[in-house]
């Protein structure tokens, strides 16, 4: 059966996460397959490199699925796009039988985006994490540098990561601002549940002054969820690239 | 009676533009003026800069009005932003009394934004022109040169527009492709009617090649609204700044 990679994007206010889950309808994976169905008549199984929550977007999710007969790439792309909403297929390609969009993947990028200023986001709406009082990039980069590196990130997932092993190493963190936007870009292998959104809480608190850098590098150290930041608003991040 | 300038920012799809009309409601004008008064309790009338047309949004449309009596900045800049949705005021300060908004502006910036992919757009839909075939930006720019300077703009107008004088003098034409993002950045004194958005559909179909650069010569000489580009449609557009 041939094997297919696609890259998609999709504005995660309208869906309930990435994953199909017991309770929970209207997910991405569903959409997905349920636009597979009526294109090819066959009931396909949609992977995804990663699961994104309720509220996250994404430019650079990456799939794969099996189809019973050889299709034409432009076809799967239109043909997919036409039945979709709120997700667009950006591009198609046929994989070797053994790829696999989750265990693949070596490294995976995020950005998450703040807008740092007095008035509310209009034409952001829904895009990003609103911040009134202002951030300094310098301090935020500072706790963003304790944070590269390979660390037990035990402190910065949720309570309900099932993942058994906690160490995990960021490759790259950068802060940088552009006009009243704060954009935060982080690169790993793999990250834990929550683990973007909570790093970018511990940046924002330390930039706030609510937390210093010591109290950062204790939370590394003991894996004790004591003094870090708030895990940031789903709607800031999105999820940008994976390479494979 | 002390006048306040205010930069404001729109998601011009929620509104039937910026200029209160006879028989339109839901304008951005009147939508200020009812903060205003809600917060005033005065009936207050608002000066744009420019008229921007149902689905064409600002990050920087600036606007003037006259209060009875003296305001902190910071409470008009609050008490506005509490009663408005989809437009944000995101600053405001004193102006000499005979400051006007739309007669003193010296320079008027605007971007308009293409999406040049095969799939439709998700996270900018509603901000941006959706154009299917690749474009040469080269191209575009070659055609964004002929325009610049002082020319007769009678072709690159809307046939309700009303000015008398149709001379206008582009200071500033560029385009520039980032990712799948085409941005054109356009500067004058003022505009047209609908000029920048027939600008950029001239652009358009010259990089597709139903136009040459010889009936863009020709249109700006003549004026006849022959063989040029499109109104290219007001989501792609956004008003970004005034100099005064």
């Amino acid at each position: 059966m041939p094997r297919y990679k696609a890259t998609i994007e999709y504005d995660g206010t309208f869906f309930n996460g990435f994953q199909k889950q017991k309770n929970t309808s209207n997910t991405i994976q569903e959409a997905v397959e349920t636009a597979l169905l009526k294109l090819t008549l066959e009931t396909v199984t949609v992977f995804g490199s990663g699961r994104t929550d309720t509220g996250v977007h994404a430019t650079g999710q990456v799939i794969h699925f099996d189809l019973s007969k050889g299709w034409s790439l432009h076809n799967i792309q239109r043909g997919l796009n036409f039945y979709l909403e709120n997700i667009a297929i950006l591009q198609v390609e046929e994989v070797d039988e053994n790829f696999h969009a989750r265990f693949d993947a070596i490294q995976r990028e995020y950005v998450y985006t703040i807008l740092n200023r007095q008035a509310f986001p209009v034409l952001e709406a829904h895009r990003v994490w609103h911040v009134k009082p202002f951030l300094d990039v310098i301090k935020m980069q500072e706790a963003a540098v304790l944070l590269i590196g390979q660390h037990d990130f035990k402190a910065f997932r949720s309570n309900e990561c099932r993942s058994l092993r906690t160490k995990r190493t960021i490759d790259y963190f950068d802060v940088e601002k552009r006009g009243e936007k704060i954009y935060c870009q982080v690169k790993s292998r793999s990250f834990l549940h929550n683990q973007v959104r909570i790093m970018v809480g511990t940046l924002v608190w330390y930039a706030l002054g609510k937390i210093t850098l010591e109290d950062i590098r204790i939370a590394l150290n003991t894996g004790v969820k004591h003094n870090i930041g708030p895990t940031a608003p789903a709607e800031g991040l999105c999820f940008k690239n994976v390479v494979y």
